[in-house]
C-alpha cells in the first residue's frame, strides 16, 4: 500500500465508489459505512466496511474504530458523533464545518460574515404563512423558499413565483426549517472544485452547470462563452469562500453568474460534487485523487488540476423505466470520446443519479458536437418536446468553428473563395464575419474580445487599402491571427501587405501573400496541426497529392515536349 | 449493469485488475479464476469469483459454468480444458489462437506462413548442443535462444553472444523446448495494442517500448523521432499479423524497427499488454475497455482509440527492498501529471511488475522533462549508475523544444535576440540553430523533414536578402513556419518581406514586420496558445502589463506636460 492508514467514508454511494476507485489505484483501503452492497462496497473487497447508517451514532463509531481518517461522501451526518470520536480519528473536513454547511441558512450566514458574496437570505423559522407573505413585500417575486437542511436536487425547494404561490409553498415546506432566498437573475450557474490541503488551498478549472427541474444535467469545462478573467475571479471567489472553513479535502463551490458578470455564492458541499465528475477523465488528478491525497497529507502539485481536453460531463438520471440508465449507456458505447460510469444502483427511479457519461475533444465545439445526440436521446427518453432541445439547457450541436475568416467588406469575399473550399475539402469548420474596423469598430472589437472563449482557435482577417483589420483584432485577442492583403485600386496590394506586416511589436498579424487565400487558409490548418495530429496528417496527404500532381506534370513535359505541352494548355 | 452478460477471466493479476476496473465502471461482472485475494478480486466484491489455477482443468471449467464469456489475461493456460468448454460458452480469443501463440515457435511460423514479415527463427527441440552451434554456424553471433514456451519478461531467452556462449546457453535452457531466432539489428522496439471485433480490426497508436534487463521499463506514445509514415506502417503490419488469427479481444504486437526502417514483428500477445497501459489515460477508450467491448460484441468507434496527449508509461518493478515499489510511487505524487497504479500485490520481489506511472502532457517532451526525475529516481533505487543515465534506455531529461528558431546564418543572431529573450520570459522552450538555404541546402531538408516528428510545433525563419530559408522550410515540413525578414544591404528588408510572404500557393510562410523578432516570438507564443490554455493565459497577462505599461505613460505625459516629459527622455 503506498499508505497504510485506512480511510473511512460515511456514505457508499455514487461519490464513495469513484472515491474508491482513486483509492485502489494506491492500493490504500477505504472502510465503507453503508449498507450492504451499496456502490461503493461493491468494487471493495476486504473485511473493513460497516453495515449500517452514516446517521446512525454507533456505526459512525464503530467505523472510527476501524479507522485512521474519517470522511464523508454526503454531510447529512451525524456531526455529534463525529465531534465525539474526533478525539480518537482525524475527521476531515472538520465536523464544525460539516454541521456548519449541512444547515444552508447558517452556512450562508457564516460566509456574508467573512465577506464572501451570497445571496440575500432571511430566516423564516416559526414564521408561517405571514412570514412568507412578509418576504414577498420585501424581496419581490419571484423568490427561494429553502428547507435549511436535508435539501438537495430540488428536493426542499420552492420557486414562489407569486403571493399565489405561498400557500402551496408552505404546505410543501412548511413542516421543515425554512429560510428564503433572493432570487439571483443569472444568466449562468458556475462551479469550482477547491481543494484545502494542510498547506492551502487549491482549485480545479470553473466549470458551467446546467440543471434541469433543479438537477445537475450538464457540465462544461470550460464554460460556454465565459472570458477567462470571470472563470478566474469564479476561482478565486471559490478560494475565499472555502478558505472561511476548517479542515481539509475537496468542496464544491456552486455560484451564479449575473447578467452583470457579477458571481454570487450558492450553495457549498464538503465533499466531492457532481460538478467535478468530469475531472476523472479531464485533469490529470480528479476530485476524488485530491480528496484522498488532501485529507491523507500526501501531495497535490498544483499543475495537476489543469484541465487536459475541454470535456462536458452528462448526468445519467433515472427515467421512467427501471432500465432507462441502461439504454443511455448503451447508446453512449457509440459515442467514440465518451466515458461511462455506471454506479450499480440497480433498478432506476425517476430522477435518480444512476450514472454519468464525459466527453472530453480537443475542443468544446467537438465535445459539444459529440454530446449532443446524447443530449437529444435523453431528452426523447424522458418525453421531452422537439421544441425545448433549443433551449438554454441544451447545446447547440453545431460544429462549432475553429477559424474565423473575417472581412472588411464583401467585396473581399471572391479573393477568400478558394481559401474557404481548401478549409472544407480538408474538413476544418469555420465561420464567415464582415467586420470592418473602420466602419463598424465596436463589432470588430466585440467580436475579437470574445474570439478566445468560443471554439475558435485561429482568426484570418482578409482586408485591402488601409488593411486595420487583423492588426486590431489581434490587438483584441490572444488567438494567432493570420492577414491576408487584398490588392485594392492603388498600389497593387502593398499598401495592405505592409500595413499587416509591419504591426508594432507586441500584436503580431502572421502576413501571407497578397490575395493568396490559399495559403492564409493553409496556414490556418498548419496552426491547428501544431497541436491536432489528425489535422497534421491531413495536411500531410493534402501536400503529398500536390507533389504527386507537380511530378506528374513534369512527367508528361518530360514525354511529350514542350511545345505538345503548350499545345495541350491551348497556348 | 449495462450488461448482464458474466465475462469469466483466466487469471487475476494486473491485468485482470485493469479490465475489471473497466467492467466496475459499465456494471459488468467479471469472474475471476485465480488465488484468493488475488489484485483482480481485491477490486471486485461479488460471490462468482472461482479460487484456483488458471493451469488447473477442473478450475477452468467451474469457470466456465458460472460465465457467458471467458477470456484470459495470460496466455499459459490450460487451452485444452478451454477447447472442451467452448461449445457452452465462448471462448475469446479462440482457444486455438491461444495455443497457437502460447508457443512462440509455432506463433512465428504460422505468421510466416500468412506473409506477416518475423525473424528468421529455426526449430531445436532435440538438437542438442550441436543444434545452437550449427545455427551459430548458419545466422552467425549474436543469435537469440528462446524457450517455446513460458518465455515472458526475459525468462526463458538466452543471448547467445559468440560459440563459447553455446555451452551456459545450453545449461540454462536446454530442458525447454527450444528454438533460435536470427538477431534483429534494430534501432528501436515499437508496439501496436491491435482490437479484433466481431466487425474487422482496429489499433490503437504505435508506441515505442524500451526494455532493460528484458523487461519492458517504458513506453512511449508516440515514438521519439519516427515518422508518421512508420508509426502508420507499424500499425498496418500488426493489423495484418492479428488478422490472421481467430476469435475476439485485443491482442499486443511487438516489433523491431530495424536500422533500414524496415519492420519486423517480435511477438504476438493475445490479451491486454504491458505496452498498452498508456491508453487509461491517453486515449479515450483504454485497451481494457476495448477488450471487454470487444469480447462483447459492444461497439468500439474507431476515434475512440485515439490519443488525447502524448504520454510516457513507466514500470514500477519491484527492487531489493520489499517496499521498493511504495518508495517509487510516493515519489510520482509530487509530479502533477503522473497517474499511479499499484497492483495490490503485497510486498515487491526484484525484477516483479508492481505497478505503473504513466505522465500525459501536452507535448511528448513536457512529458519527457516531467517523467526524467522518476526515471532518475527508479536507477537509483536499483543502484544503477549515474553513467548510464544517457544511455538509450532513459529518456533525455531535457525541457525539450517547442520552437525552433532557424537563420540562414549568425548574422542575424542580433535582429533575433530581443524575440529569444522573449520566448524566454513566457516560458517556452526553444532551440536555435543555423541552416542555410543556399550553403547547406541538405541540412534544411534533413532539419525540416525530421521536425514534425520532434518536439517542435512551430519554426520561426529568420533570413535576409533573396530569404529563402523559411519558405524552403515550409516546403518540407506540416509545421507552422513564421518568417522574420532581416534588413540586409540593400533593398531596405523589403527583398526579404517579399520572398516570404509572396510564397506561392500551397506552402504559406505566416510574415511579421522586417527586423521585428518579438512579433515572430509572439506569433509562435499565440500559436502555442491555440491549443495549450497555460501558455494562452501567459500571453494575456503580458499583454495586459503592456497596456499597463502604455496606460502609465499616457498617465504622466498627461501630468507632467510634453516639455517636462521629453525632457525624462533625455531628449
Amino acid at each position: 500500500m503506498a499508505d497504510s492508514r485506512k480511510v473511512g467514508v460515511l456514505g457508499g454511494g455514487q461519490l464513495g465508489r469513484m472515491l474508491i476507485e482513486a483509492a485502489n489505484r494506491l492500493n490504500i483501503q477505504v472502510n465503507v459505512l453503508d449498507v450492504a452492497a451499496s456502490p461503493a462496497k461493491q468494487i471493495s473487497a476486504h473485511d473493513g466496511h460497516i453495515e449500517g447508517s452514516f446517521k446512525n451514532a454507533d456505526s459512525v463509531k464503530k467505523l472510527a474504530q476501524v479507522s485512521d481518517v474519517v470522511t464523508v461522501e454526503i454531510e447529512h451526518v451525524d456531526t455529534h458523533m463525529l465531534e465525539e470520536v474526533a478525539g480518537q480519528v482525524k475527521v476531515e473536513p472538520s465536523w464544525k464545518t460539516l454541521r456548519m454547511i449541512k444547515d444552508k441558512y447558517a452556512q450562508k450566514l457564516y460566509l456574508k460574515e467573512h465577506g464572501v458574496d451570497v445571496a440575500e437570505s432571511v430566516d423564516l423559522e416559526g414564521k408561517g404563512v405571514q412570514g412568507l407573505k412578509d418576504v414577498g413585500s420585501s424581496f419581490g417575486y419571484p423568490f427561494m423558499l429553502k428547507s435549511k437542511t436535508e435539501a438537495y436536487d430540488g428536493r426542499g425547494n420552492f420557486v414562489v413565483k407569486s403571493e399565489g404561490d405561498v400557500d402551496a409553498a408552505f404546505e410543501a415546506l412548511g413542516k421543515r426549517p425554512l429560510y428564503a432566498e433572493r432570487w439571483a437573475d443569472f444568466r449562468m450557474e458556475l462551479a469550482v472544485m477547491v481543494v484545502k490541503t494542510k498547506d492551502g488551498v487549491l482549485t480545479f478549472p470553473t466549470v458551467e452547470t446546467v440543471h434541469e427541474d433543479s438537477i445537475c444535467k450538464l457540465t462544461y469545462a470550460p464554460p460556454r462563452n465565459v472570458s477567462p478573467e470571470i472563470t478566474q475571479k469564479a476561482q478565486e471567489l471559490a478560494k475565499k469562500a472555502i478558505g472561511a472553513f476548517e479542515g481539509k479535502g475537496v468542496f464544491g463551490v456552486e455560484m451564479f453568474l449575473l447578467k452583470d458578470d457579477k458571481l454570487l455564492i450558492n450553495e457549498i458541499a464538503p465533499r466531492p460534487h457532481n460538478s467535478g465528475h468530469y475531472t476523472i477523465e479531464a485533469c490529470p488528478l480528479s476530485q476524488y485523487d485530491a480528496h484522498l491525497r488532501a485529507i491523507l497529507d500526501l501531495p497535490i502539485p498544483a499543475s495537476g488540476l489543469r484541465l487536459r481536453e475541454p470535456s462536458i460531463m452528462l448526468n445519467i438520471l433515472g427515467g421512467q423505466t427501471p432500465d432507462s440508465h441502461i439504454q443511455i449507456a448503451n447508446r453512449a458505447l457509440t459515442s467514440p470520446n465518451a466515458s461511462i460510469h455506471l454506479y450499480g444502483k440497480g433498478d432506476a427511479r425517476p430522477g435518480r443519479k444512476m450514472g454519468h457519461i464525459t466527453v472530453t475533444a480537443p475542443s468544446l465545439a467537438e465535445a459539444e458536437a459529440e454530446i449532443q445526440p446524447l443530449v437529444d436521446f435523453v431528452d426523447d427518453l424522458k418525453g421531452k418536446s422537439k421544441k425545448d432541445t433549443s433551449s438554454p439547457t441544451t447545446t447547440s450541436g453545431e460544429n462549432q468553428p475553429l477559424v474565423a475568416v473575417i472581412m472588411g467588406s464583401d467585396s473581399d469575399l471572391p479573393v477568400l473563395k478558394p481559401g474557404l473550399q481548401l478549409l472544407e475539402k480538408l474538413s476544418i469548420p469555420f465561420t464567415t464575419r464582415i467586420t470592418s474596423a473602420h466602419r463598424t469598430p465596436d463589432w470588430l472589437r466585440t467580436f475579437s474580445k470574445q474570439a478566445s472563449s468560443t471554439s475558435l482557435r485561429v482568426i484570418i482577417g482578409a482586408a485591402g487599402g488601409a488593411a486595420h483589420l487583423p492588426g486590431m483584432c489581434a490587438s483584441w485577442t490572444t488567438l494567432p491571427v493570420i492577414g491576408l492583403p487584398v490588392k485594392a485600386t492603388h498600389l497593387d496590394g502593398l499598401d495592405s501587405l505592409w500595413s499587416m506586416s509591419q504591426m508594432p511589436r507586441g500584436e503580431p498579424v502572421a502576413t501571407v501573400g497578397i490575395n493568396n487565400s490559399v495559403n492564409a487558409a493553409l496556414l490556418a490548418v498548419r496552426i491547428l496541426g501544431a497541436s491536432d495530429l489528425a489535422v497534421r496528417e491531413r495536411l500531410r496527404v493534402w501536400m503529398e497529392g500536390n507533389e504527386k500532381e507537380v511530378l506528374a506534370k513534369d512527367q508528361a513535359l518530360l514525354e511529350k515536349g514542350y511545345a505538345a505541352y503548350l499545345q495541350g494548355m491551348g497556348k
